[in-house]
């Protein structure tokens, strides 16, 4: 309920047009139907070029094939997270045009390109080679929500030439996200030569005390990098989404 | 060492200005002085309005005045964060100009007014008064660094009519830094309502199964929420200075 | 034994029908039978409505249906939880009129409808999509001990106008059951919400620094509002089963 | 707002003594102070009989003052958990007709006897002399919002006897609370005996592994009784306010 | 109620002499009073030598003081566990015959020696000089439940030869006691020497990740030997106590 | 090298028969085979009727096959454990007369009746129907050892008169082997009804925050009851085995 | 770029040859190639007896052969760990003089002897019979890395004298590797006895509170011995591979 | 008992000097102060430089004054660490020789300038100003040791080039220790710049999800680097020991 329609009520009061009994009622549910929250905004800024997001872990191929029906394709983009290679293929058997990225356990479909909203250059830096799922994870995710992205592997700190060998675009991002398992130490270490934003995140790559990528949590968690935050172990749709809200700040 | 410099260096050997052993010398620590990496525009930003920090909790009040004492005052902010009531008379009794925040055991020094850098304006939420001293740390950091800061205190989620009412402020916000101990439950309500960036914080305010705010650390991690980024327990600082470069995007 | 059966025995005793000796014998384990404790009492609520309940775990199809050959079956309900579909079926093989609950894993098997000794209403909320199974455990543990039970799924708090649309139901519920995992934050929205007795279960949903429903455990623990008190992870039968009590107090 | 007060403004309007645009400023925040929702029915409630809480931990004796001042002592109780010796005192001197309990670290403030709207007879059990503190923040709550409370202390489960030889008040609770530290069994031990909910609370009493308390809460969680919830460590508090909701249920 | 007695009041009814109410009556708690369980034997074998004990931790000298006054002194020994000296002094004040061992933290006070019960000796082994009070505790215990006891200190792990130099008295011990911080790593090289039961008993001494005596309990839990059993971190009294019991088997 | 035979050397070095060369060839390595250590006398008491055992988890039918044969089958007991069926369908069939019991996960071989060298009676309780096999694997390897054994099952706390009702062989039992999963609370309440030595078993048997039999160790290890020792999560053979050391001394 | 060269490039400045901007060019990312640094020398080192390591784990059969294949051969070794024997196969069908190794889950491919450049011996010791494939894993590491090595297995603490009948060796060797799962006692055992460099390797064998490997990892950084330092859990190679580099220095 | 001396005993034997029941008798410790062992050598090498090391920890002044005289000081070197200041104060009145550094909470005595039977320079690097007392322990634990020793503070892993600016320190070390608190980085990084063995220390500087230094020590262990060992947390005395032993291998 607008200040606007909250005075036309009471002026219908004043004016004897609704009784008093029927303008207490009306009023009576005012804090819940008129919250007229963001989420509003919120979604229409996904139908802006944010896709549309099915964590697809716990469900079945027809589970997930009935909410993308559900969906209208107009000017969107459908993610599907977490999806083995066996359910993927059911999906793509009724959505032809949707692809799936093996490595990165996705599904992406889209009608056409995605327009570029995010403002500068997401870059996505990640340790190991068993790192790179979760950094296809968000590389993709940014890509989806509209973003130039850019990612750089194997840039582990213990050969960390390899890392400075990309000095240019480390320095011309605008939003870095940083992949690490293991002792997770890179983050620190990129978040130390840049002054942009960095999200981290941990993998469960590792064994031992890894912990299924607790050592790394907690190491980027610890960082006396002041530049950086942190997402779950192998969240990489966050990351990516993360970054994305932050590159249109 | 800049590109011009290189050249003159090459054009006084070429010119046998300068002999080969010398100019051989001087460029074999080249890639130290000269990884011409971000950690320079990362330092002339600093210049720029962001904050010189000292880290007071393991410190002697005559180590930090000592540290200030070698900190030029032109065109800066100081801060000193987790110094406690005893030590911060000693730095202030030295630097009458510096202010002591208690509640957020932070000193705050400034030779004028921060000139506003950030972009939005960053709101702080904070769940229970005990969570307060970390929300100012958040707060005043933010505000060291050029932003337009504000803050609402609690409104935690047992009383989630209280977060309502700040409906506006909520929306409007560029970024967000919400701060909770106990359950951690505020970010993922928050971030539910808005899809600007939201920096966690966990406080290790509660007893029991709380542990010191691990609780609430790993409350956040799992928010299902995508729009949330963590940083370590209490650390209100990190927040408040991932938050400013955010803003900065 | 009975404080009548007692006093008949000692009158045998008295007049002579009983020989001190056999009495004695009959006497001996008196402490045992006679504990005379409220697990009579239980018994004989259970035979009025409560169900006899077989943890379906760690045992084979065949001991289940022993177990349940086992019980008579008048005027009784039985559930059998924690039963895997293989199982289930070898079990309603053998009681064609058990119907196996697939979604919550159980077993339910009745000679009638269950007569309602519940008060008032017992309202079960859940998080997410994949909290549903131990929701509906609660469901049909609270529904087989004769309570009237209604369920809301899907209502997380990143999405709270969702919880807000059951207004109605969540503030006419006598008890509540709130099913969350990841986070584990609804369980202290709701109770904020009431002032009803709200039993919180945790979910193993999730991954990374979810730890198996442990941070949503804790979470729960640690709530704000005073009207809460949790059970094990996954544990929705125990929350049916304590919902029950509470709304037969 | 109550219904009542609201009516009276609108028909305030209505007859023409109350301007439009004041009534609309006065209905502004009415989506808090009437979000139309429970927490009305709670401070209703309240009002009825059950305590205003403050938590004392980290709030100074002056701001406990302060927030006492500004409560209306018409017909209620004020209750200050978790307060030291010293505190209490300045809060004493203060309001001399407020009674510190020092055993149970509360202050406890009425102005006449609490009526009775419990249903039941809540019972408290604990186990060693060490969980008295807790037990009795438990005892003074309940009591606080209108029950009738028994409290029997030092039955802990390695001298079973010593419960037994309380059966009857056992078997008569309406609720039942249930204090221990170290290995927590008692909860379990004492909910096999009636078919009445148990609340049951860890104590953070204990050395080497009990981990401060946590042993106990495990140990309450996984209890083979079903009919037992489990509030926060040391949670005496929390479990009086639970065990008088379902008292009322 | 032994089965004489249970007899005599039969016969008493069968005679006619009480009245089947009485009978019932004095009946009616049997269960309880007559479980006729060991703790009688138990607590008749603690007037043969066992020693009263009070764990003084959370008691004030006054409490300690005044249970020690209720305790009549006939032919018994009471031990007062974890008292501080302060406490201590208090309590040697109002019972001079007391005797405080400062180091194992513990109050022995008896009438004359304690007949020997125990069949063999009871040897108690210490690892480093910083577990020696946990070893006392264990070694008064042991002493005061009539046991001959032998203690041997600082034979850790990391220079063997010390252990081995004591051969003949580990080889002729009944029951061994072995305390060790740390790593832990004694009471299973111990254990390969004999065939005797050997309580293990962590201790809190060690930093970093000794975890307060969590590594060296895990490691005793986890030794190769089979012939041992633990106890809880620092839990000297309890070791002492379970070598007494299985000293008398 | 026995005594006797140090003095034979010494008499065939002093007769000149063996030569001092060859005598200090000889006792080289004495200190190893002659540390004249328990581990002689333990292999001894080995062959007085205590099994060989092979532990047979992390070893191969052909490798425990292999081991068996190269023991002497004189007067012995064989034991494996953790053996599974497929397993120990390959070792029967190479030793016939070797029994598998599926439900300890054991082979059992002997050639006669095993002497029965223990004092007194080995009782052995536990909890739940899931904690047999652990109980069964004590029972077996307490058998194997020469004790009278016996064996209740499924008198947990929750419905404590089942365990009242074998109070006799509860009292007559020289030692105890407690054995329980989930909240593990059955030890401490057997060993307040005894003064026998009680060894406290954890099984894995749980869900949720049992953590694989943690959270009943860790109660284990905080009985209030002091005659309480424990060894690892499911270490029924270690208790068997500790039991029978302790029914020798 | 090494010094040599880059006088050379100058040199050419100097006469002319380069004109300045080409040699700025080349020198522009000499920061990157010509960090100069030790991993060159590192690399160089490799070339000498070093093998190239592959970590098989999270590779397919075809990207280790892809690796293999761009490596070339020359005087050098590849070992290639963590790999199963189905990998395994279809590597050694590609490389038919590549080794696989089961027990150690490693393939070790060199085209002739190592050099042997250790200066001493490293010894390796392991405690049980579980233990040696990560024994085994340091033992072929540390031989292709040019050293010579000794392996002792099943020496563990629980029948110490196995250790000591190999005493000459232990004391013989200039780097011991001591891998225990467990307890892991072996390691402070072994370097109580020696003052060479001891690498301790705790492994994941164990059950219960063996916690996979955590605890004998905790155990051995908590050794009384300072002669100790540790690897992760089961991290055989890498405790090869630091013995050779110690056995280097 | 040297081998000379066990064949004169056999001549002795052999001649009649000495009868076989007294040689049987000299022989029968002989495992025991003849184990011949390394521990030997041990202390051989202790006297030629090695520190005589006191553990301060839990040790009045007193006893380390009675400790350090017992020890002769002909070329000795002790060290006492972990000592505060006011038991230094205490040691140095009684050792004026004796030098305190209050930093590393050492005491230093000797009688002279330690002999260098160091091989290389050991070098000695810490992150933070907070892990200089953790570095300065190792530091002058390896000079009493008799090495050349070099300390390069402050090189955290957030500016790394203040690490790269001492290359050449690096690559010329023969076995450096890395130093490191919160997120234990910098071992990572050093190691994969030299192919020298790298001692990791963790320290408990940090704060929330620093966990007192397991993050950083979990890291440590999963470093990606295979030329590092770790030692416990805060352990820098361990780490110059152990240092020191490879330094002379």
């Amino acid at each position: 309920m607008t200040p606007e329609a909250l005075k036309a009520l009471l002026n219908a009061v004043a004016s004897g047009k609704t009784p008093v009994d029927a303008a207490a009622d009306s009023l009576k549910h005012l804090s819940m139907e008129d919250l007229g929250f963001a989420h509003i905004d919120h979604h229409r800024s996904l139908r802006k070029g944010f896709p549309e997001v099915i964590f697809g872990e716990n469900k079945t191929a027809g589970q997930i094939i009935g909410i993308m029906e559900r969906m209208t394709l107009w000017e969107k983009v459908i993610l599907v997270t977490r999806i083995d290679a066996e359910k993927a293929r059911a999906v793509t058997d009724r959505f032809p045009e949707a692809k799936y990225h093996a490595d990165a356990r996705m599904i992406y479909l889209t009608d056409g390109p995605v327009p570029e909203t995010g403002k500068g250059a997401i870059l996505i830096l990640s340790a190991g080679t068993s790192d790179i799922p979760v950094a296809k994870e968000a590389f993709l995710t940014a890509k989806a929500m509209g973003n130039t992205v850019e990612a750089i592997y194997d840039v582990g700190v213990a050969g960390i030439h390899r890392l400075f060998s990309h000095k240019e675009k480390i320095e011309n991002a605008a939003v870095l996200i940083v992949v690490a398992g293991m002792e997770g130490a890179l983050p620190s270490v990129v978040a130390g030569l840049v002054d942009r934003p960095v999200i981290a995140v941990p993998t469960s790559v590792g064994y031992g005390a890894s912990f299924g990528g607790l050592t790394a949590l907690f190491s980027m968690l610890n960082t006396c990098s002041s530049n950086v935050a942190v997402v779950n172990i192998d969240n990489g749709f966050g990351a990516g989404y993360m970054a994305s809200c932050i590159n249109r700040v």
